[in-house]
């Protein structure tokens, strides 16, 4: 299994997302600062990856606390789930992931919980999270392999993978189990400009397990659609809205928009974490921009000529008419998102 | 002015555009067969660029002819023309040079020219259709700038510009001509993978002559658009068909399907020499395959991991449906472009 981050006696490990797919290198965070960065800086990266790892940094946090009581750590513990908080504003899985250690703490603390069985319970909840995530895919994989063809391309945008959880994948879980099920499936993987997450680490994890992938650049889908070379995408997502609009990788609406126009299905991928039925609709969806010399350099060499403008958004909203149906570990949805989201929160 | 081409006594003096931005140097291509390499590897490119590049390539071959009379060039000048002939399919104003500096060679040989008159013409026509170029360029300015607002966000993709033609670019020159008239315009510049045209070319001309620039991402382009910053979107093309499909850089047909779905009018800027009324359809045009090297490295960096699947068609067709109009150095033609193409072609 592809090792995205793994808790160990010295912290959290990560596979560096940023080498891959030539470096095969690993980064130990062995404090709450350091899975933080971890975020920031992409070593991690994938909604559901980067609530997991939230909760081990706040576990990790617990743990080196110099504080002696549990009452004298409660200001420590906010102060770290402000500043993982802080890392990145889109995904929701972040705030998901750290409220549920919110209210585990608050529950500790008024239960009057020693400090270490509030360290051990705090590891405990991580290591649930991972394992819930795991299963989550595995579910997704199992309700979502029936929408692909039997044989035929799909697209994929971004990674939304092994790498982008703690195992399997949201859309490439839904890939994995259509083949695990003898489909006969190649994977087109946009190449996700700037941070080249489909050419490097899509590519990467699926030619691991064997899966033919085609690697396009952005800007191929609709030709190949038009060739009739692609039956169906599946993406991952970043925030669901009550009303169905999601956040997904800058360019997931361009693809949205180019699959309704060739009457390809449209798929999302995500947990249940992933939907945020506080958010009304796309509009109010945060969106991170990132550095420009994402952009304007790759691999340390310039590519634009100095000072031109640049626009970097990380993400971006796909209203929810485009989409064919959203695919989570509870089940498949449809439209009217804003129901089906609704009764399925409900039902559980 | 930006020296895309210059006849010189030693041949043909190219602006090195695979090594723009950051490397303003210069090629001379002193023989056809480098003029012909010069074309191949995207030294020069662009459909009016490399159409003109092949004329002065034909000049070239004739002037250094070891040939002693006319009849004795005529098999050598077949292959000169060949040769040119072989570097590119999909542009088709490299086959119109071609055939216009054959037609000429044709006349010249009937009505008994020695060769020193032959070699002479040859290269007054290159340098006719080079001053051509220019004055088509500068026209379709005049008859597009209209068509751009007065204050707003011009989407452009790839490069059709100055570098893209002998001066003042078709998509470019439209640009150019609006922002001399007053228009206050804010380009957009996709960047265009993977040979970065958008980000490498038409960002540094149009920083040259101070006009405000931004880059982005291909896949940006949808959530610019919904978010109101681009009020239309001009491209050049490579071959327009009689029924007005036209083939342009990889990713204009992806640009096209998102203006549609967002009210936005999309140009398309070429002159007369890019229209190809004996091509029926779009689907009859040739589509070059690229070596996948352009997409799996980028400043000798491996981006991708071995061995993956790669897609690199280096051009895409729009159906003629997506076209709010056409603008060339006769006029600006709308649907029914069947029609209004023949018309043209008729009145000259």
């Amino acid at each position: 299994m592809i090792p995205t981050l793994t808790w160990t006696p010295e912290g959290v490990r990560f596979i560096d997302q940023t080498k891959l797919p030539l470096d095969e290198s690993y980064v130990v965070a062995s404090t709450w600062e350091q899975v933080a960065n971890a975020i920031v800086t992409m070593v991690v990266r994938g909604a559901p990856a980067i609530g997991v790892s939230a909760a081990y940094g706040i576990a990790l946090g617990a743990k080196l606390t110099t504080a002696k009581t549990a009452r004298d750590f409660a200001p420590e513990f906010e102060r770290i789930c402000s500043g993982l908080a802080a890392t990145r504003p889109t995904a929701v899985n972040l705030f998901w992931a750290i409220d549920r250690m919110k209210h585990l703490f608050g529950r500790l603390l008024t239960s009057g919980a020693s400090l270490a069985q509030i360290q051990e319970k705090l590891l405990a909840e991580a290591h649930a999270m991972y394992e819930e995530d795991i299963a989550a895919c595995k579910a997704m994989g199992a309700h979502g392999a029936s929408l692909l063809p039997d044989e035929g391309g799909v697209l994929t945008h971004c990674n939304a993978g092994a790498l982008a959880t703690c195992g399997y994948g949201t859309a490439l879980g839904v890939i994995r189990a259509a083949v695990e099920r003898g489909k006969r499936i190649h994977v087109f993987a946009d190449e996700t400009r700037p941070f080249l997450q489909g050419a490097r680490l899509t590519a990467w994890e699926l030619m691991a397990d064997g899966i033919p992938t085609t690697v396009i650049c952005d800007n191929m889908a609709a030709s190949l659609m038009r060739a009739g070379r692609i039956q169906a995408v599946v993406v991952g997502a970043d925030r669901i809205a009550a009303n169905g609009d999601f956040a997904n990788k800058i360019g997931t609406y361009n693809v949205a928009i180019l699959a309704r126009e060739h009457g390809i299905p449209f798929f999302v991928a995500a947990p249940w974490s992933t939907i945020d039925l506080a958010t009304e609709s796309g509009d109010a969806i945060p969106i991170e921009e990132r550095p420009a010399i994402e952009v304007t350099h790759h691999g340390g060499k310039q590519l634009t000529p100095h000072g031109v403008g640049i626009a970097n958004p990380a993400f971006d909203v796909t209203p929810a008419k485009y989409v064919t149906a959203v695919i989570t570990e509870r089940g498949v949805l449809r439209a009217p998102y804003a129901e089906s989201l609704r009764e399925m929160e409900l039902v559980g």
